[in-house]
């Protein structure tokens, strides 16, 4: 469960996690495209949990497990454009047995984008959900 | 407005696009990567325009108008894989003076991913909503 | 060795891919962005090894082989835009042991992007260089 | 000219960025696909311009230019995987008129990669080859 107070993270904020955009991020309309405030969504989640000590690959070849995305809600709110220097925040709304619900935003002093993104833990073959790893759930706990 | 009596492709179903899963689309994970979903739902919206008349360039230099992606929705059900032969399919489900709300499928057999997408009509500079241009609100009509 | 006389595809001429572009494809500054037209030229690649009779996910689980990307040398001419139908255009160079040279371009009516590619057959999960499978060799040898 | 005496970021050797590896990065082979390192150089490019004072938009807008690549030799030694930390080098091996090429590599204590490119200054309008401009360019010699 998240439980913000105690939590030494939580009362200094959400986790924040600075992106540049680059060419390879925008589109002929002179902005960010649409589908790649994904990327900066799941660059700060990875980092994140690399804050809590996982690497991705260590999830998948020592836990067996990977986080997989179940669902998106974003909106779109202002666009984001070349050589911009975003934050991407991140804050667990809800942890469950297997799955975790973010909240997460793109800023530029304001909000560009916000978006719920729902994670689900899978078996890295299976891709069946699987309880969270109880050594992943605490470190999990410990950070969100 | 949608109006599906009358509509011809309406009768024969949502408008479908066939879209082919390659390496660049993957990940580690050896599926699709969740962003590039996004990706395959845009060019059947494009694919749909341009069945409408209308190429993106021509609505940007000649009408002076873009569609934006304001809010998307989506459910990641199960992954696409490499080499995949998916078909997206987009449903009109509302079309407002400067708003079209879009129920957009990518399928194998069954449903993969279905997500609703909002776009706005904007002007390709201001990027600032305005009423779809009557030309191009009436040829959508005639294919939603 | 790359054997022309005798094969019908070869005489008439080089193997042939078409490309649509779209938003995800072009950049802030109006065109195709650089490192895309590298996903063209694969998209082609993996289409011309199809027509041969072998998806990529086949190479991997049944003959335990990935082709690799060894050495990539692009020339851009000109630029690609937005909504521009693209021809991408394949022919094999020389077929080694483990390596196939391709030629290969971009073109809309002229060439925009020219390229050489050198890949090598791998191990799947080795990632060591092997000879190419006899069976896949002999349908390259077809259709190149 | 590259003139790497008495330049001083020369003597302490080449510019280099750090690029961290995520999903997006990766594809089904487990490994960054061939495309992506691409964006990788291009990232080191664009830190290297704005170490010198200059960011893309700047570049476009207040000086009228853009710079675009117009040749790539890449050689692809050893794959990169999902949460590599890389760093891409950067070295001016000549500044021409309206040309610049650069020597790149993106390392993990060893060179996995290593790329010749040669970009062009040219109007952010028209495309055509222009000089580069006299404090674009200065600025440039200073770095190289």
């Amino acid at each position: 469960m998240v439980e913000p107070s105690g939590s030494p993270l939580h009362e200094t904020g959400p986790f924040v996690w600075p992106v540049r955009v680059y060419y390879e991020d925008t589109d002929a309309g002179g902005v960010v495209y649409y589908a790649n405030y994904l990327k900066f969504l799941e660059r700060a989640r990875t980092e994140w949990l690399r804050a809590g000590g996982f690497g991705q690959e260590e999830l998948a070849h020592e836990h067996g497990v990977v986080f997989v995305v179940r669902r998106v809600e974003a909106d779109y709110l202002k666009p984001a454009r070349l050589d911009d220097e975003l934050i991407v925040t991140l804050r667990v709304r809800d942890l469950g047995r297997s799955r975790i619900e973010f909240s997460q935003t793109v800023e530029k002093k304001i909000v560009l984008m916000q978006a719920a993104v729902q994670v689900v833990c899978v078996g890295a073959e299976s891709f069946k959900p699987v309880q969270i790893p109880a050594p992943v759930r605490e470190r999990i706990e410990r950070i969100s």
